[in-house]
């Protein structure tokens, strides 16, 4: 990894001009400034000296690590180990301090105890260090002492601009500059896998387990980072300091939560433009792994889908295998996002020499929604005509015969020209493991052609997979790693320009209400249609309305959000005898639930047909952001949590993908020769209510249309309720 | 593998007279017993003499495989090369025919090409050989050809009483008979890895990878089969052959189809008397996997909750990842499956050294409904009186001070005693790797505790993974499969007495369906409620019919399945006068929709009122038998496939069980403060209904109930239609 802003070394930067016109918007730039420290992003990962705060005299301690992984890395800069009870650690001096030491060291690795962190960061910061890690835990995830300690760390930075890693941080490694900065046993191995991947996690433990996971598999890395408990620099802010690194060719991250969601995207944006994919493994796909992460991270946990749309959002491809996010990069680098108004790829051929191998890809791919697509008749013709004899199935079962190189060679030469497959796969059998060259060199003579190509090798084949792996081929040793980043795959889009979002974050507190006419008027004001609707005194009524009958009547108060719950609505109203009694029963049952609240005036609609009714709603996440959601209305819905979710505003392209999203909605598109609902019309609205990202002015938190009635295709759609939540 | 017949060598056998006692149930046995052959049982796996028919003087070419594989596995029977054209094969000599064999052969290989196989199957059949193994393909799966030569070789072995394996048979292997009768090329590998594990696989090639992917695991196998398209012998047959074979812990099946339930489940009922787990993967979780499963072996792919349905009543954990079937017989072998009204065991205690590893198999336990369960008050004051500093999370994370034996042995020790798990999981992190020995003592110390231990670890670890699993211990290398295998075990129930259920299959064509008025007489016999109905002429009516208004009007004939498509329903009769008007209506409408038949009765009702309804159904599977199902009514619930299916009959507690599994049903069983449903009443009629399965005289193919309507708890529930077909 070389350094991510400049050149290392160079006059300029020593005394802080250099420092990236960004710097300015960070909340420690004037201080840093001043301070006239190292640029962070330099010394973060190439650092010309390093202190070891905490440094153990045993290396069999965690805070014995740092020394000597520094040393076998062959770290070139200055090291320092800190220790004020000892003059030297592991054989070398040691120093009582920051301020004993010669220079000002730009990164300082913190080991020392929980209670004795901050008085450490508060050195270094009034020293002028540029960068602290910091391994103690005991922080946002040890309850209101933790957070105390949380909000005295971010104190100090602002205070004396030293940017902070971790705390929980395991620490950090860049390959190329030999630093190895962690207390992580995993880093005492020799021959650290080089490569161009570089890792962020939060979880500190797992980044040992990707080394050796991926060195087996011949996956290398070109850099890591154990973000811990992000009280300052988040993985956002880390991964975007590292863009530039020639070294670097792509991402991979390990989520157990979202922390300053704006910095990731920015990131995102940025690998985005450099053509450096990002993928993620992030936790909670079940409500009880969201818990744990709550107690483990400190962090709050957000909703899954919400999750999923923000990345998505970002063009970070999730993947729900450990597998998966080992193996998954090359792939994201031979299929490019797709962009707005592309039409989905997810047309997949396969060619094997081993039927009930292949058959567990499909599968699996089928599980995910993957299509695998039967080869075209001219594709066979032309297999044939390169003297491949198959059968003419889904996938094309060479067996044994495509265990020849000449082959299996022709049958992809046809198969990465033929239109009808946006990816090949390849799926090997026995040869794979028996003659990995002859099996490999195929796939890998073909790599290069007009379509991505995978391969799933399907018996242990260890020297296949390191070959395929080193030569960047996208290689999978399980049926549900392939599938799985296959599909991720073709779900990836490309990012969302920052300048098109809102990033209006609800203010705490004071949230108001808007009532029922209130908020169809906001609904009149972003053009989504609601039933007519007329507020008529709860008293004296209106004997002349200018309604159909039958009607319902509503109680309107902004202070009543479950109308139904108090007895305050009075459906199929046949007349004007019947409203008059309506008016009166609503008075009652509210003055019976909430005699707090007297009901002064009451909201009258007609009554109105449909074919079905959705829920859209949308609101301002405090982590992610703006929101837009579409769920089938009622129970079942609920139940089934059938529902799609996108970062706010979205287009009509995205909104009609939402309604493919949501299962129940089949059943409104002419299912099974039932009439079809206006879908089109549910989209429009859709794009209307996301574009309250657009309008901070309005001020809306919240929003939610329930129910959102659905007519006959061409008749559009029509709110009958509506609640409203300003900021 | 030892004899699984009877020792072998012994003098009555080899005359025939001691052929087991089911034997003669065979449709062979008479042909076999005449003929003086060897038990096929025997034959099979321990044959005193193979003959290798086709074999190639080419050991590159497959059919060159199988004789230098007996070689090298130091087979000690006699190995018979037959190649009619040549006199050496490999420098051994060659034989032109079976007939100019010194002896006849107990098993003979035919490696010839498709055209030539039923010749030599006639050959070796009418000399009396026990077994051919067929390794040619051209037969069920290639057309109508195809199935006339499967035909062929079924009246061969009828004839002549010769057994078959395959055709598509890449062979099998018996590791302590050193019997290694396969074309697979992994067979070429020195130390083939011996274990307990029997594998049987409608694929040839994955039993290769099997083997291969074990070997790297530690994992070991005691046999192997590969039973192609089981023309005769299928995977039930050929599995139970091996029950009684001491050298064999368990069964692992890879599943393209199901061919002969019955044999399948006779055999996993042997296992499961005998104590030895099956584990399964089945292709056909999607779709396109199914269909794929029919152009590829040639068998018809049932559905797969059905398959899941019958493996479940059998017995067969059924796992849904590669490495989970690999991986999962240890821990199969440790949780014992649960009996009928016994309460499902769920809850994991986790204890850890990494949470972020620990949080993955958390989340995929959390993903397939397995609880992760928080340690008690009371085991977290034990882990402390043991001397265990541990904060009180669900999982329990015990940092770095895990990595010390003391510390994880006596957390082992306080949670495999603390009665709120079922099961506990130790995730392992770095020390797994880089201490193996040490990281790995505290589990083999704590494996024969009071409930089963599972070990997941997160680094790869590849020493400790392989000491686990020589060792028994359910060890796994990813979240997904360790959280796959928890799960299948936790579902696994001892199997069905095969006494206790009907096996009336359908006799094809001459179905005959009943009229509505029929169907609730059936229902009258089985005792599921129906609503009241009465059949009028259609012409006359019947001015005094006893029902009370609101009525239903319903042409009544066995030939109209679909009432409502030709206009043969009438809803909301109010009084007499719309009861005539509706009667000429239907007439009308239905001799317009179908001339041909004309409306002579119809079937009145009253309209009854319901909370909800269900769809339940009965059918008699023609792969697996009499199945019920339990589904929510309407079209959303057909779009979302929520309804839970098994094998008939069940009883109260599975069928209590299955309203548990259709999520929609929720909704009925007082969500949110919504009146509850009869679920009970629902629960009784499912029981009801599924007893159809043990009245084979009553014929019933199919029944349908839809809906039943489901009235408030204690209310009951009303059939207010039924289809019933008879066979």
């Amino acid at each position: 990894m070389s350094n991510s802003t400049r050149e290392p070394g160079s006059e300029s930067e020593k005394n802080g001009e250099s420092r990236q016109a960004h710097e300015a918007s960070s909340t420690n730039a004037a201080t840093a400034e001043t301070a006239g420290r190292a640029d962070w992003r330099r010394a973060l990962f190439h650092p010309r000296s390093v202190a070891i705060y905490g440094a153990s005299d045993d290396p069999a301690k965690t805070s014995g690590r740092p020394v000597p992984f520094l040393h076998k890395a062959g770290y070139r800069g200055k090291i320092y180990p800190i220790n004020s009870r000892r003059d030297t650690v592991q054989g070398e001096r040691a120093w009582p301090s920051i301020a004993a030491l010669p220079e000002v060291p730009e990164h300082v690795y913190i080991l020392a105890p929980t209670e004795a962190v901050i008085d450490a960061v508060d050195e270094c910061g009034r020293a002028g260090v540029s960068v602290v890690t910091i391994l103690a835990s005991g922080f946002s995830e040890a309850g209101a002492e933790g957070l105390a300690r949380d909000d005295k760390l971010r104190e100090i930075s602002h205070r004396t601009g030293v940017r902070i890693v971790g705390p929980s941080s395991l620490g950090l490694v860049n390959v190329a500059a030999h630093l190895v900065l962690s207390a992580n046993a995993a880093f005492a191995e020799p021959d650290m896998p080089g490569g161009k991947i570089f890792v962020a996690s939060h979880s500190g433990s797992m980044i040992g387990a990707l080394v050796s996971r991926g060195k087996e598999r011949g996956i290398g890395f070109a850099g890591l980072v154990s973000v811990g408990n992000e009280v300052d620099l988040g993985i956002g802010e880390i991964c975007a300091a590292t863009l530039d690194d020639p070294e670097i060719g792509g991402y991979l991250l390990f989520l157990e939560t979202l922390r300053r969601a704006d910095a990731i995207r920015d990131f995102a944006l940025g690998a985005a433009a450099r053509g450096k994919p990002v993928i993620a493994y992030k936790l909670g796909r079940s409500a009880q792994a969201a818990g744990l992460a709550v107690s483990h991270t400190g962090a709050l946990a957000g909703e899954d889908d919400v999750t999923d749309a923000f990345l998505k959002d970002c063009g970070i491809a999730r993947v729900d295998t450990l597998e998966g996010l080992i193996e998954g990069l090359p792939l994201l680098s031979r299929v490019a996002p797709r962009s707005a108004n592309t039409p989905r790829q997810r047309r997949v051929g396969v060619v094997t020499t081993t039927g009930g191998g292949a058959a567990m890809v499909v599968d699996q791919l089928g599980v995910r929604g993957v299509t695998v697509q039967k080869p075209s008749t001219e594709t066979f013709e032309k297999l044939t005509a390169a003297g491949v004899q198959v059968s003419e199935g889904t996938i094309v079962d060479l067996t044994l015969a495509g265990t020849r190189y000449t082959v299996m060679k022709a049958t992809l030469d046809v198969m990465m020209a033929a239109p009808e497959f946006d990816l090949v796969v390849a799926v090997v059998g026995s040869s794979a493991r028996y003659h990995p060259d002859l099996a490999v060199r195929p796939i890998l003579d073909s790599i290069d052609g007009p379509k991505p190509l995978v391969a799933f090798l399907v018996p242990e084949a260890h020297a296949a997979l390191v070959t395929l792996a080193q030569a960047g081929v996208p290689a999978f040793r399980t049926p549900e790693a392939c599938a799985d980043v296959i599909a991720a795959a073709f779900a990836r889009c490309v990012p969302r320009p920052a300048n098109s979002l809102a990033r209006n974050v609800p203010p705490d507190g004071a949230d108001r209400m808007l009532d029922e006419m209130e908020a169809y008027a906001l609904l009149d004001r972003i053009g989504v249609p609601h039933a007519a609707a007329v507020a008529v005194d709860a008293v004296n009524g209106a004997p002349n309305v200018a309604l159909a009958y039958p009607m319902v009547a509503k109680v309107l108060s902004a202070a009543i959000a479950h109308k139904t719950d108090v007895g305050g609505v009075v459906l199929g109203i046949r007349d004007a005898q019947e409203l008059a009694r309506a008016l009166v029963q609503i008075r009652e049952n509210v003055a019976r639930h909430l005699p707090q609240a007297p009901v002064e005036r009451i909201l009258l609609q007609s009554m109105e047909k449909s074919l079905g009714e959705v829920l859209v709603g949308y609101r301002v996440d405090p982590q992610v952001g703006p929101i837009v959601m579409l769920a089938a209305g009622g129970v079942l819905t609920e139940i089934y949590r059938d529902r799609s979710m996108r970062m706010a505003p979205v287009d009509l392209d995205t909104a009609r993908e939402m309604i493919g999203e949501v299962k129940a909605l089949q059943a409104l598109a002419g299912y099974r020769g039932k009439p079809a609902g206006d879908l089109e019309a549910v989209a429009t609205a859709l794009v209307a209510l996301s574009q309250l990202a657009c309008h901070p002015e309005l001020n809306v938190v919240e929003a939610e249309i329930n129910p959102l009635l659905v007519r006959h295709a061409g008749e559009g759609v029509l709110a009958v309720d509506a609640l409203v939540r300003l900021g």
